[in-house]
């Protein structure tokens, strides 16, 4: 690799090779112990070892290089992302959180240059939950918190994730193994694409995460009365469709104007639904996401009630399934100092913002503090999505921020 | 028959009898020129013979029994209905229509009673258009408006129109015949479920159709941008479910509280949508009806209007598709009255109103004038369903209105 260009530069370049380990020619697409994935874990290990790191990859198949500190088995300043993919994916979520480590750490090896503590940046073999449709399975085994029930699950296949691991070489049974000695992390901090707008939109190239919004999801079914579009009056309508509308509606209000909180109705169908006919039915879902517990708590008591009274009044029933319930995890307020001041000492304005997606330090934060750097997304802020882009100049800007972050770093 | 059971009685009997003409064991299908299809006609004709009527088969399939008047070859007084039905239909659809008269004339031709004029009872062989995606089949041939380019068509099993009709010995080429005479149709009354819920919510045995409503229909794309449920926030979203949802509503409240006007959303889609995605796309139909094509108009034009404000305000466009456009066909003025009067002779209310769904009478409009008689349904109006009901007692006081109708019939 060419020393003369820039660190941005080498951090995309690098994106853009591992983004060819791909199980999809012309798209990206990289699941769980996939040859792709395999692949991808040789490249990382690679590239560690020429930053100077000694390289061990765990039972989960975690990649994790150890850049020593002065004195040899230092307690461990621990950063990492994971580099499994969704289906048709970008080249940076996930991706950006491990090459930008490495490269940093190239540089200070470059300059002989080591810390009170070691560095370990980690590369999370899976996050997304694309295969065995269950997610953060590499920080969960780090963290020493893996639900050894997921062990049973089967893939598209017909494999179950033990038999994955096993025709890879890896033992399930020794997945606790994974645990990272907790004596042994001072913290995490994971850099990540923001895969939202809002430092785009206030032309900031980075920002601290303040906390990983919890969660509340459900599925709901609407029960109307079906009926001939051309025959029922509009005042004897039980529509179901419409019912779903208006607390769709409300939905979008609810959420609209507290920061930090956003509802969402993700699917929307009218099953086997015809142009002359009522909705007899409907089926939607909601998601509703916020930085603290109260503020989403709320959102989610107010939404349920006001749907009771739009079902009742437009007399339809609803069937309310809830798929799924997180908190929210904060991150650490030391840690989001000590990121504020790296990026002030550049002279930037210090934006901090919730993340609304889930991230492995999520999982990591059962071990250890953590703390997230966002960085700008373009295009909107797409993500998930081969339009996901973001700036070299931006992976410099973040880069020289880890940097200095660590270099400061200074335990609580 | 028990000649001892009321007239009511014996209608509903042959409709549960006519309904064991099924393609599907256990539900009620019959569809154009299948197995079923042809033992109803001769289940009808053996009944209209029975009747005193002299029974032909025209060339698109309808059974047509005549009932001499007084002279031979007068102009007839034309009645019917059809007997295809649904899928999974209901059994007075269309089926009472013909079976209602045929017990009238029976009890004429029990009483040796002739007229000055002749009276045609009418099996319309299609309407519902399941096999062939084209409606009216009967009807329109016998007003001599086939659109013989509908033989080309497919039904689900790959023949066309012409060969199925080919296959029961039926030549599609001489289909122009089967259009009746002009100057030997007096006029055409079709009795009919209601198909809808205003007779019974109004605890009407009957009504009075003032006309069959027009319609618009319209297939809407909305396309706005996927994104991150998690963290696009909501003012910066552009989510085509909730574009959909807030004119779906629109068309609601436009359509309601204006009499004979209704607005429908029957298909309502998120195309591959997900729980944690902001939808990028949603599908949906719009079906506009009402009594006079001013009243549909003025309300399709203002549905269009506030849609693409809607959509400029959230930021998403639209792909508008008509997929149907059809004008009121009134029913005429001089009918509509003598019914009124049979009804208001037996001390009954006489409610008009018109009919949201479509009817043979509105093809048979461009060969005479036509009426509706409307019966009410139970089960809130239920049709195109096996749910779909009414009562022996409906069914005699409908019988004794058509034959107060007949007997007093005068030309304008």
């Amino acid at each position: 690799m060419n020393q003369a260009t820039d660190i941005g530069q080498r951090i995309m370049q690098r994106a853009d090779e591992l983004a060819l380990c791909t199980e999809t020619p012309g798209m990206l697409t990289r699941t769980y112990l996939s040859a792709a994935h395999r692949n991808a874990a040789e490249l990382l290990a690679q590239w560690m070892r020429d930053a100077g790191m000694n390289v061990r990859r765990d039972v989960a198949g975690n990649v994790i290089g150890r850049y020593e500190g002065i004195a040899p088995d230092a307690p461990a300043l621990l950063t990492g992302s994971h580099f499994d993919t969704v289906r048709n994916a970008g080249k940076y979520d996930g991706n950006l959180g491990i090459l930008l480590p490495i490269a940093c750490v190239a540089e200070w090896h470059r300059q002989g240059r080591r810390f009170p503590f070691a560095i370990e940046v980690i590369g999370f073999a899976e996050e997304e939950g694309v295969r065995f449709k269950a997610t953060l399975l590499g920080s969960r085994a780090l963290a020493g918190n893996f639900d050894m029930a997921v062990l049973n699950r089967h893939d598209a296949q017909g494999s179950t994730m033990r038999e994955a691991m096993s025709a890879v070489g890896l033992d399930a049974n020794t997945l606790p193994q994974a645990a990272y000695p907790r004596e042994k992390a001072l913290a995490y901090l994971e850099v990540h694409i923001e895969q939202g707008p809002v430092l785009l939109d206030e032309q900031l190239p980075v920002g601290v995460v303040t906390a990983i919004s919890g969660a509340s999801r459900f599925c709901i079914n609407v029960n109307g009365l079906a009926g001939h579009a051309g025959t029922v009056p509009m005042d004897s309508r039980r529509d179901a469709a419409m019912a779903a509308a208006e607390i769709g509606l409300y939905i979008e209000k609810r959420c609209s104007g507290v920061p930090g909180l956003v509802g969402t109705v993700g699917q929307f169908d009218v099953p086997d639904g015809a142009a002359n006919v009522i909705p007899g039915k409907a089926v939607f879902t909601i998601d509703i996401r916020a930085e603290t517990d109260d503020v989403r708590l709320a959102a989610v008591r107010d939404v349920l009630d006001e749907m009771k009274r739009i079902a009742a009044r437009r007399r339809v029933t609803l069937e309310i399934n809830q798929t799924h319930e997180a908190s929210s995890v904060p991150c650490a307020s030391w840690l989001q100092d000590q990121l504020a001041q790296a990026i002030a000492g550049l002279g930037m304005r210090v934006r901090r913002l919730p993340s609304g997606a889930g991230h492995d330090a999520m999982a990591v934060a059962a071990l250890t503090d953590v703390a997230m750097l966002f960085v700008r997304c373009g295009n909107g802020g797409i993500s998930h999505h081969p339009d996901e882009c973001m700036s070299a100049d931006d992976a410099r800007v973040a880069a020289d921020i880890f940097s200095r972050f660590v270099e400061h770093f200074a335990e609580p």
